[in-house]
């Protein structure tokens, strides 16, 4: 059974979008066509919208499902008359809030704002710079800087989770790879070695290892099945023997293995 | 005033904390501490929250804010208990969206559900490291590759707005600087002249250029107002000549730059 669904928003429809998909990720069963619309910021552009909902409607033979975070009342009401069946997120949830709060909001004044979605730029940007240069080892003479340091073997996985971090919360997370050589030595690299407290390891199934590292360097050494998961074991050795917490990032998404390692290390968003 | 909000799930907390800072920004004249607690996954971690939130609204002499997530109704009904008002977000939508949908959702058979959070993780590796492997001009020649193509003068936030649309969206974005050198020439670098239809131009006011140019190199041409405010206008007026759309950032967040380039370029996203 095939349904559409609509996130529509008149900002950058991320709060429709997050919200909506976790609720259809609720309805196992169905299968959804899932459609983004953000900036619809005037009649005319809600008119269109009224269209393309219509016209999803009789193909499916079924309502859309609309999730909006329209301010403007005008606009809402043109959407209104759509064939969509509306979940109202804003309205839903404001007013018993104004009431709670013994406030207006801007939302009911009629007054459009800003969602604010993290708006400490330069923050952020700091964050995804010190990520950038003291990716994979690079340096590490800013170690004192981070806010964590990920370590684990080439390509498991710390690159993208210190990106996310760094844009999602403004952590400033580097990593650093641990290698054969580190291996053998049976112990921390030193550049590491004053940092322990910040320390956090990720590992990764041999196999899904095998995959990621063949795209790279097709049938080498360095992609064999063996060489990963001789490099897996000896990394989790090391992380017990040195007592650093680890996750394996196998079956996680970049957002569960952030949220898991600020929880673990107790580090709170930098981004209010 | 000051007013404690918690966001908290069982899962990451993206959904509770994206949807709660949404509306939580509709009141501006409130000061709100915000602190997202995820995994809050077991009666006894439920417990400990009560604490904390009783503890919030004794030292606000208000109740707290809790928007939550969680799926399990045993651990809902510990945080129940708790002195703080409860916006109740999934409860709130998913009775009206299973009749809409004649279907029960894994919600209210007790069936815990990962919160579909882009769950395409390859997609998304390979995004990210697209984006890296095709930062700032460093390479070229995978251009047709490219689902965009950034283009400004450096440090106007290209790198940043690349790395965020590969992890939320999974596009395949490069960027491209444009230096003194192609602005004398008064026309697009060969490397960008087949892939015009994919170029879009990123602007800032000189003053933000100058702050972001002096953290790196402090006190160098590179980094004096005259050098970005003449690169700023010669950029603008490529753009305007080749006719290429461009935003200025400098007002604007990563999450609005990126999902205006989207809206306007007509790139969907590739997670779903």
């Amino acid at each position: 059974m095939k349904r559409t669904a609509f996130f529509i928003s008149d900002g950058t429809g991320i709060t429709a979008e997050t919200l909506g998909q976790s609720l259809l990720a609720q309805f196992e069963n169905i299968n959804f066509v899932k459609l983004t619309r953000p900036y619809i910021d005037t009649e005319e552009k809600a008119r269109v919208m009224v269209q393309q909902i219509n016209t999803a409607a009789e193909a499916d033979g079924a309502r859309p499902i609309i999730f909006d975070t329209i301010v403007n009342r005008e606009i809402r009401s043109v959407l209104a008359q759509s064939n969509g069946f509306m979940i109202d997120i804003f309205s839903t949830f404001l007013s018993p809030l104004e009431q709670e709060l013994s406030s207006d909001s801007s939302y009911s004044v009629g007054k459009s704002h800003s969602i604010g979605h993290n708006s400490n730029y330069m923050e952020r940007i700091d964050a995804v710079n010190f990520a950038l240069d003291n990716d994979d080892g690079a340096r590490t003479h800013y170690y004192d800087k981070a806010d964590l340091i990920l370590v684990g073997v080439s390509r498991c996985g710390k690159t993208p989770t210190c990106l996310y971090m760094a844009l999602q919360y403004g952590i400033r997370a580097a990593n650093y790879p641990l290698t054969e050589e580190d291996m053998e030595r049976l112990q921390l690299p030193n550049a590491l070695k004053p940092y322990k407290h910040k320390l956090f390891g990720l590992t990764i199934d041999p196999d899904r290892l095998t995959a990621i590292r063949n795209e790279r360097k097709p049938n080498s050494r360095y992609a064999s099945f063996a060489q990963c998961e001789f490099e897996v074991r000896e990394v989790e050795n090391l992380f017990r023997r040195e007592n650093i917490a680890y996750i394996n990032s196998t079956h996680f998404s970049v957002e569960e293995i952030s949220a898991k390692i600020l929880v673990e290390k107790g580090v709170e968003r930098r981004l209010k």
